[in-house]
This record gives C-alpha cells, sequence and structure tokens, in this order.
C-alpha cells in the first residue's frame, strides 16, 4: 500500500497547554519519522463540545491514530475513545502528587469494549513510535522506518 | 422555599447493569428521605451520546443533584459533570483487582474546573445522604431529613 | 429564590496555618464568584472544643456550605460533618511524604451515614466551584455563576 | 507502685459494632492478663457527642490507657486522643476494599502534637500487649506480666 | 485495500497455560469479528529461545498484531516487542497477592524505544478490539467490524 | 507516685547518623518537657550485638519508654522491642524513593505478641509526647505535662 | 569441587508454623534437585535469642545458604543476616490485608551493609532454585541441576 | 577452594548509562574488596541480541554471579536470567514518577522457576556484598572479606 502521506495521520491531542513540554518528545519523534501529525489542546471536561468534534471529525480529516496525553483523572483517551473507531493511544501524564499512578489508573483500566492502548507515564516518545507502528500493519514505509529505529538502536 | 417534591430532583447514573446491587443502598437511602429519584443505566464510554442527552436535559427534567456510579477507569462522573453546571456525586465501585482504588482516583483526582464531589468506595448509602445535605441547602424540609437522621443515629 | 449574599454563605476551615497557600485558589475562585465567605484556622485535634463550637454554630451564622482542607490523617473534615447537617467539602492536602493519598483516604472513605463531599488533593478551587454549585441547587443566581464559568472555559 | 486493679483501667473503644470480632484478641488477651477493662461501641462520625462524653471522662472512672479500633476513614482514635492527655492506642481494621490501608493512614499519620500509637491492621491482641506494656512503666505487677508472656512465648 | 484474511493475522501469546480462561475472552472475541488468529504458550523466562523465535518470524506468517499476556513480573509483552517491529499489545493478568499492580507496572512501564499497548488488568476482550482497531488503519473491513460494535454496544 | 527524674527515663535510638536531624523535634520536644533522655545510634543489622547489649540493659539504666527511629526495612523498632517488656515507640523515617512506606509497614505491621507503638512518618515530636503520656500513667507529674501542652495548644 | 553433600547445606527458617504450608515447594524442590537442608522455625521478635543462636551457628553445621521465610514487618531476613556472612534469600510471604506488600518493602528495603536476597511473594520454589544456583557458583554438581532444570523447562 | 581471582568473576550489566551514577556504589564496593568485575551497558529491549550474547557467554568468560540494574518495566534482571544458570542479582532502579516501585515489582516478582536476587531500590552497594556474599559459599578468601566487613561495620 502507498503510504506517503503529506497531511496529518496522526492526531495528538492533550487536555491542558501545560501538558505540551511533556509531549515534545512525542512530536519531536514523529518529525525524525516523517509522519505528519495535528495538534489540538483541549480539556475533555473543560471544552467537551470541542473534543466530541474533534474526535468525530478526526478520521474524515484523513487521521489513522489517535494519541491522547492528560494528567489526574485523566478521561481525555476514554472519551476520545468514545467518539471514534480508530485506534487511541493514551500518555498518562506524571503528576505532583501521586507522580502519575493516578494518570495511569484512569487511562489503562478502561471497561470492555473500549481500550485505549496506554503506554508508561509521560512516555510521549514512545506514544509516537507505537502510533507509527501501528501505521504499519496497514503500509509497509512505516513499518520501515521501525525496522530502521530498531536496528539503529541496536548498533548505537 | 417550599421543597415537596412529586417529580426526581436526583438523578442515579451508573455505568454498567452489574453496578446495580452496589447501588441498592442509595435508591433505599432515598425512599427512606422520600426523596424521588429516577435511575439511568448508560456507559460513558460505549454510549457516549446517551449518556450526553441524559445530562444535558437532566436540569430540564427537574433534576438538581446527579449521583454517577462507575468502576474501573471510571470516568462516568467527570463526563456528567463536563454537561451539566448542577452537582454530581460521585460513588467509585470496588473492582475486583485493585479493590476500588483505580475507581476512586479515577473519579476523585478531577482537574481545575470540574469538580465531582466523591464519597467512599461503594458508599452508595452516603452519596444519598450527601445528595440531600446539597438539596438542604435550598431547601428546609431537605435539611430536616439529614436532621433527623443523625439525631436517630446518635440514639441509636 | 433570591440569593444576593451580604454575609458569608461558605465557611472555610483549614487544620494549620500552613494550608493557607494551598487553599488560595479556593478563596480567590470565591471572589471571583462574588460569593462572600468565611475563613477559620483550627486543628481538629489540637482545638477540638473550638472546632466542635464553630462546626455547630455556623448554620445559624448563615453558612450553608463548609469546605474543610487537612493533610495527613485528615480528620478534619468528618469531625465537621459530625457536628452539622449541612453539605462537607473536604481538600485533602499534598503531603511531603505520600503524596496526599494518606490525606485523600482519610477524608473520601468515611463511614455509613456522614459523607464528606471530597475533590482532588489540593483541589482548592475546585473546592470553591462545588460549593457554589451546591448553592445552585436552591438559588438561581449561583447557579448561573456557574453557568457562566463553564461557558468561558468551553471558549478560553 | 501498688497495682493490683479492681476496676477497669483500660477502655476500649471501637466505631461499629461490626468491629468486635476483630477486637476479641484484645479483650481475650487483657483477661489473660487479668487487667480489667471497659468497652465501648461509639462510632466518632455518627455519635460525636457520646465518644466526647466517654473519652474526657475516662480518667474520671479509672482509665489509664485507651484503646480505640476503627476502620476505613478510621477517625475514632485521633478524636478520643484530641479530648484526652492519657496514651491512645490505634488498631485500624481491615477493609473489604484497600485492605486496611485506608484505616492505617488515617489512624498513624496523626498530626504535630496528638499522636495515636499505633500497631498492626487487626492487631487487636497486641493493641492489648502494648496497653500493659503501657501500664507496667508505673506499675511493677504489670510489667511482670509482660516479662512472663515475653518467657513463655520464647519457649513455646 | 483487501484484507479478507483467512490466515492468522493476529498472534496471541501467554506466559503460562493458566493465563488461558483470563484470555478466553480474547478469542472469543477475535471469533466474533472474525478475525483469523493463533496461540501460543511460552514463557519469556522459562522458553527464551522459543519465544524468540515465534516473535521473530510472527510477520513472515502473516501476524500484523502480538497480543501478549503475562502476570506478575510480566516481561512478556516487551520480550516480544524487542524482537518485532510491530506493534505489541499488553494484558497484564489480575495477580492473586497485589491484585495485578506487579504485573501492569511489569508492562506499561516500558522504556524509550520499545512501547507496548497496555490494556485493562484482565482486559483480554480489550486486547482483542484494540488489535482489530490496529488493523482497521490498513484495513476498511477491520474498520467496519468496529464501527459495527460500537453501534451495537449504543444500541444495546 | 514521685516522678521528677535526674537520670535518663528515655532511651531514643536509630539506626544511622544520618536520622539525627529528622529526630531533632523528639530530643526538642523532651527538653521542653524537661524529661531526661539518652540517645543511641546504632543499626539493627550492621551493629546487632550493641543493639542487643543497648536494649536488654536499658531498664537497668532507669530507662521506662524506648523510642526506635529508623528508614527502609526498618527492623530497629521490632529487634529492640524483641529484647526488652517495655513499650517501644517506633518512627518510621520518610525515605528518597517510597515516601516512608516502607519504613511504616515495616514497623507497624508487626506480629503477635510483640506491638511497636507507631507514630507517623517522620513523627519525631509526637514521638515524644506520646513517651510522655505513657509515663504518665504512672507518674501525675508527666501526666500534667501534657495537660499543659494539650491546653497551651488549645489556646495558641 | 567435589560437592555431594550428605548434611544440610541449605538452612531454612520461617517465622511461623503458619508459614509451612506457604514453604513446601521450597523443600520440594530442593528434594527434587537431591540437596539437604534443614528446617527451623523461630519469630525474631518472640525468640530472638533462638534465632540468634541458630544463625550464628549454621555455618558451623555446615549450611551455606539461608532462607528465611516471614510475613507482615518481616525482620527475620534482616535479623538473621545480620548474625551470618553467609548469603540469605527472603521469602516474603503474602498477607491477608496487604498481600504481602509489607512483607516484601519489610525484607527488600534493607539498609547499606546487610543485603538480603529477595524473591516474589510466596516464592518458595523459587528461594531453592536460587539457593542452589549460588551453591553451584563454587559446586558444579549444583550448577549442572541447574542446567538441567532449565533445559527441562524449556523442552516441557 | 583457592579464588584469588585476576579475572572478573561478577559481571554488572545496566539498562542504560544514565543508570551509571546509580551503580558507582557497586563498582566502589567491589574494588575494596578486590574483587575483579567488567561492566556493560545494554538494553534488554533496545539491544537483545546483545544481551544474549553476553549472558550466554558470562559463565565462560568467568563471570560467577551476575549484577543487572534497570528502572520502570524492568526486565534486564529476568532476561539475563532466562539465559544464565549462574545466579542474578537485581537493583531496581528508582524512577522519578513511582519511586521505583515500578522497577522493585518488575524484578521481584518473577514467575515459578527463574528467580532474581533483589536488593533495594538503588542498594547498588549491597548488590556488591550479596555477590561476595555468594562467591564466599564456593570460596573462602571472599567469605572473609564479608567477615571483615561485617567486623568493620560493627566496630565503626
Amino acid at each position: 500500500m502507498s503510504c506517503d502521506h503529506k497531511n496529518p495521520v496522526i492526531g495528538i491531542i492533550m487536555g491542558s497547554e501545560s501538558d505540551m513540554p511533556a509531549m515534545e518528545p512525542c512530536m519531536k519523534q514523529l518529525e525524525e519519522f516523517g509522519v505528519p501529525y495535528e495538534v489540538k489542546v483541549a480539556s475533555a471536561h473543560r471544552k467537551p463540545a470541542e473534543v466530541h468534534e474533534w474526535a468525530s471529525t478526526a478520521h474524515e480529516r484523513g487521521i489513522k491514530v489517535i494519541i491522547a496525553a492528560a494528567g489526574k483523572a485523566a478521561h481525555l483517551g476514554g472519551v476520545v475513545a468514545a467518539y471514534t473507531p480508530d485506534p487511541v493511544i493514551a500518555v498518562p501524564m506524571k503528576t505532583s502528587d501521586l507522580g502519575g499512578l493516578d494518570s495511569l489508573l484512569s487511562m489503562v483500566q478502561m471497561p470492555s469494549g473500549v481500550p485505549v492502548a496506554t503506554v508508561a507515564i509521560n512516555g510521549a516518545k514512545n506514544a509516537a513510535v507505537l502510533a507509527v507502528q501501528i501505521m504499519g500493519t496497514g503500509c509497509d514505509g512505516a513499518r520501515q522506518k521501525i525496522i530502521d529505529m530498531k536496528k539503529a538502536m541496536a548498533e548505537a
């Protein structure tokens, strides 16, 4: 399958502007892969309609995988997953009181029928890697990027 | 203020039919108080539109306080709170693996601007008491019910 | 119901002077809402009689909702709730050793009959929002403040 | 010092009738030691005045050490300690959801100035042993009972 | 892209025969979706060469997504992910002592460069859903199955 | 009973010189009470014979209550308690990795027959207060010091 | 080195008779290996002198590796390690309230200078395997037993 | 047995260059003991073949005990243990979010048949002590080093 994407195929959403520094390794990794992405900042609780709209229309815009980052009672991944059939990767943000255990459990313990693919606390770079691995199941070019990255890591 | 309600003023929502037994003490307590309520079963993740609709129209139906019960990555309280200006009480359900610590943190650690009033794990009866305490701030009859209950407890 | 309050309707109590900085967002938010409040500093353990007196007479002074902030073995919310039929909101203070998990469990896991409405660790601003949401069940003006705040958040 | 007590010198208080089975090893151990005790069941939250009265007058009745057992947001030890200058031993009750971690943290993490001497979760027998150890600092007979018990354990 | 698979495209691996009952909802869900899968039982620690061989050759056999289930110090997901560029979904098994917190942290906290997509403790069904969501990024037929499932859930 | 002690009646032992700053509030509080104490630094693991000797002979030196402070796998309280019939108060030291949860559980969860009276993590001052409360059961002068302190706290 | 031992070379000690069933897989595994062992039941807290004597003389009796099993505030491993220069393996016992997290932290978090080699909660069989691995560093026969066991596991 | 080793007998492996500072006390302690060691930096996930090769050939190079340090989902100890019959000591690295609880559980909770000997979080020095204790079971010279160290600690 040809998959040399010009337009964003990964949609990144985060609950707060304050999550941006922790998510930068995600954007940087996608740029290294040469995979175009879009970024949205919107809280599932403060801007529910905006999140709903963004998630529901992501596929039409060409988005194939969503990465959601949030902290504390981190509902963003689950809320987005409720509105899209596409895979949602969750990045639990480290928190200043419980270290991110709250964010992690709020994201990973999703009930039956609506999974989110959770990575490590503050695992922003790995969210990008996983997104491209997922792209790679339908796109040899994306898969090759992962093969190359793994080879580079093994030889580093 | 006159507040002898004939129609439901408390809206109870739970994420799954399986939460019903744990929530029965809530319904029973409201019946003892003589406070009418309505019950809805709908998952925030599996039926997001239905939850949205129910929460958004609760006030029009006469609901003044919402009680949301859910387990695991328990987003129901937060999702409902995103769609209503009215107070939302959250009851974290006990879980078979982490004992309910996941439900508790997913509910109580809400981000700035959108609180949910969280009670104990499986604290169904207390959710009813708190709902009536809240009603009591605007309604002497409801407040009197709490005074009577506390007196009865003290003399038990 | 007319509810343009001139005198304090929210009573804030904290266990120690050292909790004041963490609670400032609570006071600031109430001021933004224009809801008058009173503040009390008294430990449930070091000044039990004073806490008893303050909680028991709060209603007479016009207080409709109480916000209690405390850390570690945070009993203040429960002790106040024992002496008043009115709703008590608890703010668990972050602690330097266990991050506030101790404060949270000490507040939220209240036994049957005496709930406290617990918000997030250091969730001072949300305690104010919840207090006004509670006021709003009996007072359209308070409810309108929340509607306005939610609208502002959604448009921010 | 002569210390052959005829009247209760240990006061046991528990938050709920349901704590009785877990506390039986405490009573049994005091009986084996031949140390007279009294038992009170009263919740710090449901019967605050009764707990206040019982704790404040314990010394007049001859009580020298208090043992308080409670579960969940276990405030009983701290509330009693607020009303008496005498040592208070706390027994955190095992809970069905968090295993007693909630009870433990609610009891042991007491703030500055008002300690409670906390033993293990469901450590009812040890509460009795500790109470008699405490008696033994002022009473050679009580101290001898502990020496004898330790000798018996070592030879068992 | 045509994607009517006759041969297994999902590879399920579990650390022990004892994980089979907990993983049955995964197989059942894939069968409902009509997505062919293969199953392997091999411990990363007791049969490292066999796991290595299985993971390294999965792609050649047509496997596009791997689901790894393990408990306690659950290394299976990470070990498999080390040997394949394809996405690995991890299912932390509930454990009898720590409830599965050990399995969860052992799986989700993967270091930089090698993510595993972790679902809930014992989240076997959700692993299947996520695998098909991932397939759906390159295959409209798989994506349609998720759309249908979500519609059925919403109408249930 | 006359109890104007000239020689140390409280024995403080800590596992490491590095625990000294955290324990200073204990010494300071005993000085404010005018209760003489002795201090020993010795690890239960590195200097077991020295700890054994110190604990076994404490009573002969006039010590009535022992305060043991240690961190991590904090065995010092239990080891001392094994060698003396007198009450042992344990102060769990805050740790840099787990916040002191390790120290707390290692101290408070003592098995049947050998309690230690555990106070809060880094609860050094409270250990002193508890020690004097214990002295007060056999000595009116010590008890009066606590009454005075509580009065001062209530009036602060 | 010849190492066909006729007399016990592994010493197993447990804190309570009640730990015996959980430790049976340890004894069984040693028997399968044909490695002679001795078993001792003695609490570090209730029988400190007996534990001291047993640990101090283990080497003279031919013991090369010690396995210590205990629960709750599990000091046995550390206490034994204080009295012997030989390696001590600790098996944290599962507990009914905290699942064994207390036992684990009490054993593994040993302070500088006195390690204990901790295995999983209730990891009795693995303690035996580790003991024979340790024997194998000085004894080819023991090492061969592990090689054979690993081969059998890989082929199972 | 003669055991004056000229070549490395301890193999230290760590998952990342960033673990080096935390592991320095391990190297320093081995140098104080005069026990030669080798050091390898390789991630079990990023360089699985290199780890496999290093672990599988360690014995041929004369290594008798392996020390593995890693953080987060710390699989390194288990992966190495899968490839060698020799004892593997694991050092869980402190983490910035969960304090090292994730590393600890990922290492210590090893399944049946493949133990790793886990020491404290960041217990680098103790890993060295334990390695030499293990050497001492087959080598009187190594054992004497521990005896001397323990004597020095007792007299410090």
